[in-house]
């Protein structure tokens, strides 16, 4: 059957705790980010405190890169000491875009736990295996109008796009439903996004107010965004944020060669010709990532003024980059390569299977809340 | 859990299909409608050949009146000899037009049985029991356009109706893709319909293809409409077929008290004011009713040519249709008298059960054929 996980390898996550847990510490593999330290240690004060339950997660479209840790990575090692941590692999999402591979799932899965998310402090699921969020979605599209998802500004640009809102599928008109869904269905307190994912929570909330409305029930609860403080990382290309389609990220699964091959080719400043000329910093993609992942702050705040006065190259801060950028992603890698496929299947199953029995907790109430008829 | 439904009420319909396969002759409760016995023959000598499959059903939102019995009913007790038969009850689709009560699903299981579809013969389902059919419609909606859905008749007259497509709900534009779903889930070969369901199942069929093409897989097949040959049963005001919501129709259920009342307020013909003046036919409910439950077919074009030359009166022919209906609601009535809630409840989970088990063969195919990630 569809949802039913067996518990049986739920020993994994415990019986390799010791290891995660020494694996996770920050010195070991994420070098000096003392930001990241500061607020883990912030962070770990808290658990004492009643833990808010936070969801967040990525569509299994491709292995991560460096945009994705600075956006949503970093913050999850941190959020999972404070909240209630869930983190849902969408591959349902992706079925909207036809961008879906569940090849991916392993490799995302790989991800997450070499950088430090721990399968003891976060629950994993995979959103295709919860049976319920296709029931909710459901009984949430009674509560939307058309003109209201046509009015979501996603869907908007999607239809100023491809010019006519004729080809648009509705599995993508109502693709705000199901996220909807997957955040009232686990009862999540904070949902972390970017600014351009306002409107969806906004969507999320007008439909917990109306479900509550509708049928004198309060067993859904509004969710609270998350805004990240943190720019989104640029593409080595400089023109846009670092994404897979645009062919212009570093993964955090790529190899030393390749990582050199991409940071000589960064986007600098075209009119930085000669090493003794001064160079500038803003659009330079090189001090972009510096900014990110460069730990001594002091030493690139002397770089910086190098750099615009004149004399120091683009090859040397690219080196500076590089060695940067292997010494963070190095223990990453050194942790993916001892991770083994089904321990990541394990995880993720056991993940599902404590997700599902949250989400089969609302919909229980959300049938009775409607008056669906029940045979038990 | 959802859809689990336990076995251990299936003994009730074997238990009582002695008296259940007495109650079904027709002679015993039809009276002498020897149209129905005819087909009923036919239908016998074709059991040793494959039956098709046929899916049919009614939402939850009312008791049923003589109007479905003429439209659909005594259809399907013909059926369920010729066809392996499924009879939905449709209450996820009530939903979307908040007709919504979970009470009239018993109300509607005695009418069934009352009418002679037997449990024996015909598998009943809850539609909102059936766990699939939320994850059908979820694929599905990736592949149907906005523009194909807003173009569907049925959808496009709500929109004029509204005067503006804002208030149309996600959920009602999207009901034929949740049709879609019931169909193809059980694997229809054949939906009996009225012509104004054509566009349902074009709907259905287009998804069939899409699908095929798509993700390369024969898993669902095309299904075939039914056409009624029945012309729909007007309402005894004679303005429109007979409605629950236009309150002009005669109930299974209605007592000798109400269907008098009812029959003797039918509309007949305006200018027949004196027994002797010729009267027309033609808008005349009380002989629509007639063609449909009059036995005595060569009476009844005696009593045509007498009301049209004149000489016979409204009171007169209103008797006659009165005793004729008694006489083919008692015998209904009797058997509901005796159906208990508990055995309707019994044999709507059964059936529902075992019609989860078909659904769920089509889940399985459906999300192989997609790629869908299992843990299994």
């Amino acid at each position: 059957m569809h949802n039913s996980f067996s518990e049986q390898n739920i020993g994994f996550s415990a019986k390799n705790k010791e290891k995660t847990d020494k694996n996770n510490q920050p010195e070991s593999f994420l070098g000096q980010n003392s930001s990241t330290q500061d607020l883990l240690d912030k962070s770990h004060t808290k658990q004492s405190i009643k833990k808010k339950r936070i969801l967040t997660g990525d569509r299994p479209s491709g292995k991560l890169h460096l945009g994705h840790y600075v956006g949503s990575l970093q913050n999850r090692v941190k959020m999972q000491n404070s909240h209630e941590q869930y983190v849902m692999i969408a591959d349902l999402q992706s079925l909207t875009d036809e961008s879906f591979k569940s090849e991916n799932i392993l490799e995302i899965m790989k991800d997450y736990i070499s950088v430090g998310i721990d399968p003891e402090k976060t629950t994993f699921l995979l959103q295709s295996q919860i049976n319920s969020l296709y029931e909710l979605t459901f009984y949430y599209m009674n509560l939307v109008t058309l003109g209201r998802l046509e009015r979501n500004p996603t869907i908007k640009e999607e239809i100023l796009q491809k010019g006519y809102k004729d080809s648009i599928k509705a599995g993508f008109l109502c693709y705000p439903v199901s996220q909807s869904a997957d955040i009232t269905g686990i009862q999540a307190d904070v949902v972390p996004a970017g600014k351009d994912q306002i409107p969806m929570i906004e969507q999320t909330n007008e439909i917990v107010r109306k479900f509550s409305q509708q049928y004198n029930s309060n067993c859904l609860r509004e969710a609270e965004i998350l805004l990240s403080d943190q720019p989104k990382l640029v593409g080595i290309d400089g023109k846009s944020k670092a994404s897979k389609s645009l062919n212009n990220a570093i993964y955090l699964s790529d190899n030393e060669k390749t990582l050199r091959e991409k940071v000589f080719s960064m986007y600098t400043d075209p009119d930085h010709i000669h090493v003794h000329q001064p160079g500038k910093i803003e659009g330079n993609v090189v001090f972009s990532y510096l900014d990110s992942f460069y730990e001594d702050k002091e030493h690139l705040s002397e770089l910086k003024e190098n750099y615009k006065k004149g004399g120091l190259g683009d090859i040397k801060i690219k080196q500076i980059l590089f060695e940067s950028l292997r010494a963070f992603l190095t223990p990453i890698q050194n942790i993916r390569l001892q991770l083994k496929d089904e321990d990541m299947i394990s995880i993720l199953k056991n993940g599902t299977y404590n997700a599902n029995i949250e989400y089969e907790k609302t919909i229980q109430e959300v049938r009775k809340s409607i008056g669906i008829y029940s045979f038990d």
